[in-house]
């Protein structure tokens, strides 16, 4: 039954056997959480290769000892395997240290203090630094711009991307905006593939924002796909090259749902005048990277072609509690009128949306019955969903049962939120 | 014979003698570097066991799975290693990635622009900040400062640590200075270690210098003994918490001239207030260190005695390199005035200074000969050597017949360049 062709007595029973089945799931003592993308344990096993996988050989294709000081800018062979995962040129990669969100933090900090090309291109040196957002997004960049003092603007999601009319209104009308965040490939978290359109669009803001303007493209999903017949994401930086803008962005990735989550290797590929900036001042921070690392998972990865095998087997063990929420969410919500949801083929979130004012209630309902879920707004810059109907979904780290769990709480509770809500307004 | 008690006479057959022997030198085509501290390939050989050390086992004593995310802090038994290590409370030690450059820079950045304690703490909120750079001293130190727009006073260095009257001094005078860095045992590059009341004395810095001042405490070389009888240090903590300065310090180390110099584990020890700053703040550029890579290190070196096992087999490979220049040093340069040098009991260099005037010389001779060495100035901040004397040789990562043939260059470039000094001023 649709929710809005109920009648005040149906509902009134809904609502009384809904908060019965609410009071049984009390009693459970659940406690499961739905809230961070982490990998499962069995995700992390097709890994465990890497420890000993060296046999005493320590050195790079150059013949450099990697167990020692030095080279900024990571080996070779990582450099040859991961430009090809996101179709660079192997000079145009660096390769880091365990985590993608420190070369971003990384990255944002030098365009804003010593800037992205020279020191007068600092984006301190004017009033206020802008970052279009958007949203729904990932919160961790969100906060690295309020670390930083960058002003967050967010920006409509479609389902193609980001709502480039409204980016590019933007950009014209405002100098202060210096960049955007994005995760095209199965976008956290909605799970969406921005389309060829929307990428050749991005490959064109700068010509429009000028020449400061960055683009901070996390591919954190680039191969993290959960069907053969998943959407391909256009080449960015080919399209940039046709455009003349390749200074205009930074592409990150990592291994961090490849390998382990907390000790793989993370990249970021721009043009090799951009990249020489960053090297140049990321030499007073660091010596250089964990080589070693880099050695052990370009001989475990070896090339594309065995990384989209080992990615192969992390869907298999995935996509069943992708399947598993979907299944919930359609037996129980489908025509209901209480929230929709996407169905994405890669990556790592559900994205849902319950009928506006509700998301804080169900996740508090949800928490009441033992399972956590991402905290309201946190899909949005400054904690805050105008809408307050966002809420992410993870569903990679539980087990199927737990998920199963789970989701029978998350669904009662969004029925028992959506028809209390629409008793108080009827 | 000393340089001057030579006569004219005797100088001019010196010099002819010694340009014949640098011509020698000069068709040799050597090619050999004594530059950084960094260690041989037999001393890495000794902890290639960490490859393979997990055989599957990735919990920690809590029973984390360090695999996954998470764990900005570091590990329980990385925390108990290398607090004892450091003479601290395991809950007084963060544990990072692979670079306590790393740590020092992000250390000060977050002082700097968020504060050490609250945002009314931080030092971006004065005119200027400024930092004591006992000289000479480690080139990184004096970058971090200088990327970061922090002005570096120079302080002399005595053979026990830094001139305490000089920086008490200058403490007291200017409330602009935030900071000292500080290499107390075995210092980079004159191998002193701090006396005891050096240490009492830097513990109460802060009572003179305010709330804000913080001493870097960069204890590279804590436990790199050459030998049984080295001097040890002072725990600086200990007396911290007479003087009710805890908040005071900040206290770094790595592993890396332990295990792995690029693949290593780095700390940083203070109080448990301090770390709760750094640990919000870090909390915006990563979800957390390489753990795995703790894990490893914590298998591997078990505890402070086996750690300490551990450096007297790096002491075996090493000592007979600091052997050879020294035994260099006392043949060739041993009472004629044209040099002096320390004899270190552990660290990675020997201070070496020519007479005034000469060390950009004698740099350029050995360069020109194949020997490099480290840049003159640079162990000064702004690589300013005032009396441009000052030499740091690094003799651990080349082998001893390359150490023989580097310093038999190096003492006939002092002897070349001491003789024409003189010849010149004659």
């Amino acid at each position: 039954m649709h929710l809005d062709q109920a009648t005040p007595e149906q509902l009134r029973k809904l609502e009384t056997a809904l908060a019965e089945e609410y009071q049984t799931i009390l009693q459970a003592g659940l406690n499961l959480d739905l809230t961070r993308g982490k990998p499962s344990g069995e995700q992390l096993d097709l890994s465990n290769a890497l420890d000993g996988i060296l046999q005493g050989k320590y050195q790079d294709t150059n013949g450099t000892d990697l167990r020692n000081y030095g080279g900024i800018d990571g080996i070779p062979e990582a450099k040859q395997l991961f430009s090809s995962m996101i179709g660079m040129k192997p000079e145009e990669v660096m390769i880091g240290g365990n985590s993608s969100l420190t070369l971003m933090y990384f990255t944002a900090q030098t365009c804003l203090h010593q800037g992205c090309s020279d020191a007068d291109s600092a984006w301190s040196k004017e009033s206020t630094t802008k970052f279009l957002a958007p949203v729904p997004g990932y919160d961790r960049h969100f906060s690295v711009c309020e670390h930083l003092g960058i002003e967050l603007i967010p920006v409509g999601m479609t389902e193609e991307g980001p709502d480039m009319d409204q980016v590019e209104a933007l950009v014209q009308q405002d100098a202060n905006i210096k960049g955007i965040w994005c995760v095209p490939r199965f976008s956290n978290p909605t799970g969406c593939v921005y389309s060829d359109e929307v990428v050749r669009r991005i490959a064109k803001l700068a010509n429009i924002a000028g020449s400061n303007f960055r683009v901070f493209w996390d591919n954190a999903y680039a191969v993290h796909v959960l069907e053969e017949n998943a959407p391909e994401l256009a080449n960015l930086m080919d399209y940039c090259r046709e455009e003349g803008t390749e200074h205009s962005i930074y592409h990150f990735g990592s291994t961090s749902k490849i390998t382990f989550a907390g000790a793989g290797v993370a990249f970021v590929g721009s043009s090799t005048g951009n990249l020489a900036v960053l090297k140049k001042h990321m030499g007073f921070t660091s010596i250089g990277p964990d080589k070693i690392n880099q050695l052990r998972h370009a001989r475990f990865l070896k090339d594309i072609d065995n990384l989209k095998q080992h990615m192969d087997e992390h869907a298999s063990i995935m996509k069943p509690r992708f399947e598993a929420v979907i299944q919930q969410l359609e037996a129980e919500l489908a025509d209901t009128g209480m929230g929709s949801w996407t169905n994405p083929k890669g990556g790592y979130f559900i994205s849902f949306d319950s009928r506006p004012g509700l998301a804080k209630s169900i996740i508090a309902l949800a928490a009441e019955a033992g399972v956590k879920l991402t905290p309201a707004g946190a899909t949005f810059p400054y904690g805050d969903d105008p809408e307050d109907k966002n809420i992410r979904l993870a569903p990679t780290y539980p087990s199927l049962d737990e998920i199963s769990k789970a989701m029978n709480v998350f669904t009662t509770c969004v029925k028992l939120a959506s028809v209390r809500q629409k008793l108080a307004n009827s």
